[in-house]
């Protein structure tokens, strides 16, 4: 397989894992690309436009990388996000209700060549971003947002989501560009089929009043990773935008959305005490690895990635337990780990950079760009917002 | 009260709480003063040695205010952390075992002015440490850690200790300073006078072994915020190393070791929506409050300053769902509100600055400088560690 052109290394000279520091998050080049191609692979057989999530990654390496294999943008979060994927990205997706002036104005200040879109669910955040964009005598695009069963964002019910999409329809500085939801609740398990069949009745029902109104969409967006590959089973669904499928993590593979050797990015740590019997304690702990739920029954914040029945059973800032009662392994000081996060968007977020390995050679490294929150145009001064 | 001069605005200009961003983390300067002046003079009263750890603010400007109150150094987790620290202080302990020969060459490396000690608790890490500085022709002090429960690190029993305390007396490029103990495992309660009366009857036997064997430690350094309040009960206790008793959370209230208007730091956050009734969604989830348990029986991950019967109940990474059926107040969206995290440290961690206000005034602002992982020395050069 072809080495990703972006993730390849300046010069020749190569790092050995043990010249680095831990904790420290690992991201297996070789499965990286393979995680890349087979979301490329599964949204071109079935003509599902791709814009992924860079939540995730928050780096504009990977970011190119999913553009290069055809994603038709990319989407956003932040406004940070939206500025730093604007670098590579002409086609942004904000899906998060970008509320209050000052969000407002950074948002409408991306640049010309961005075209950008705007996920919203009520009149009043659809009536600022108008205000905003005619501010600015922009042109933005808006995806409705609809509530499916999570209960976090989206209007409720196909009524209410008419009549927010009039009021865009109607707005001139707005284009109403399609609807979207979030089916974060499906976390996948034995009855993932049925919710996804529920799930695809309610759509129906609700572009059939879209439909008689005159307003079908022409975008349909959904897709979390769990639910991402029945995709295809969606009738209606135009656009997917998975994001932890770049790297994966315990969560997907317990939900059985990716096998366990899918999980691409892993944290080196230490071993740093075994001086409490039943248990070794590494240096990964809450502020490398962050502290999420395995959304099952399994316990713990992560597993080892050559060990999963090894899990991290309890953490502190900068202390990760490892339960070793259903191993054999008894690790030393001075011994690595590498451990799989349940969630890999938080753990990425809590580093300033990822390093690219194949084996025990370190080819590369990317910024985590994205993950502050002040504008990128004052990265040179940190506390513009203040004068 | 005066104005702490490292926290004062360099100009006369000020901006509202209207002009910021959110999220963003505001400490409230009058309540960080009081937090300050409070521990310096309950370690004065007490003639307890004050060595704050700086895990909690990870900011030069907040430790070197530590140290105009007298406190006699400052303790950190990580290199870094070190490395910032020296910026200010000349007195560090590495309450950490820095294991690996990456980690012991940027601690032996730390500047010479700095006296620094470091707490371990195998012979292993004593080993590596002493050969660490051996090559560089340094003396490190030591504080050898002791396990009084809480079941993380920390040698099991006074017996192991003193096998560990005589390796360290007897090694040329290392002092023996003291021992350490974290009583992470007491979080408050009506039981706190009961375990810490427990944790006095442990540590005087555990003296009284290092006594007989001659090895009487210079220090005794111990104390966590929650147990923070009574360390002058423990006999023999001669440092304590509190860490968020500067901005204290929502933790430290539940336990009973702050007052709720003693808690200096929120996060402001805004309302993006109101669809799902009953709740309201805010712009602040687990990327910028952290996902970290209240301590008790209390749920949520935080909640309102000023209407703390308002929690956070559920997060995503950029969505906190308030629960809003305790209580007869309606936000709508655009409305801001203050939040307390369960965890200031993690909170913190978040952030790339912390903004001061009085008020609804923003007056000055400080980086969270410690918060990465890279050293200090190579921070123009963000990969540097790989070449």
């Amino acid at each position: 397989m072809a080495v990703t052109s972006s993730l390849t290394a300046a010069d020749s000279r190569s790092t050995s894992l043990d010249q680095l520091e831990t904790p420290i998050p690992l991201v297996d080049l070789d499965r990286l690309e393979r995680n890349l191609d087979r979301m490329a692979a599964y949204t071109g057989a079935h003509h599902l436009a791709l814009r992924p999530h860079t939540k995730t990654h928050k780096s504009p390496a990977i970011g190119t990388e999913q553009l290069r294999r055809g994603a038709v943008g990319l989407t956003c979060a932040t406004p940070l996000e939206a500025e730093v994927m604007a670098l590579v990205c002409d086609d942004l997706l904000l899906a998060y209700p970008p509320v209050g002036s000052v969000k407002l104005r950074r948002i409408t200040s991306l640049p010309d060549h961005v075209k950008l879109t705007v996920a919203l669910d009520s009149v009043e955040s659809v009536d600022q971003l108008a205000r905003a964009a005619a501010e600015r005598g922009k042109t933005v695009g808006v995806y409705v947002e609809l509530d499916i069963g999570m209960r976090r964002v989206g209007v409720a019910g196909a009524e209410e989501l008419l009549k927010v999409v009039r009021v865009v329809a109607d707005c001139p500085a707005l284009v109403y560009r399609g609807i979207t939801f979030y089916p974060g609740h499906i976390r996948g398990g034995d009855t993932l089929p049925e919710q996804i069949d529920r799930l695809q009745i309610d759509l129906h029902d609700t572009l059939g009043i879209l439909d008689r109104a005159g307003l079908r969409p022409a975008v349909v967006s959904g897709g979390s990773t769990p639910t991402v590959w029945r995709s295809h089973r969606i009738e209606g669904l135009t656009e997917i935008r998975p994001g932890t499928y770049v790297y994966n993590d315990r969560v997907t593979a317990l939900a059985g959305a990716c096998e366990w050797n899918d999980c691409a990015l892993s944290v080196l740590a230490t071993v740093v005490s075994t001086a409490v019997p039943g248990q070794a304690v590494v240096d990964s702990g809450t502020k490398s690895l962050g502290r999420e739920p395995s959304g099952t029954i399994e316990e713990g914040f992560g597993s080892l990635l050559d060990r999963p029945d090894v899990t991290v059973a309890r953490l502190s800032e900068e202390h990760g337990i490892l339960d070793l009662r259903a191993s054999s392994w008894r690790p030393r000081v001075g011994d690595r780990v590498r451990i799989v996060p349940n969630h890999v968007c938080i753990a990425v977020h809590l580093h300033e950079a990822i390093y690219g390995v194949r084996g025990d050679t370190v080819e590369t490294a990317w910024p985590v760009t994205a993950r502050g929150r002040q504008p990128l145009l004052a990265a040179g001064s940190r506390f513009s917002a203040l004068h």
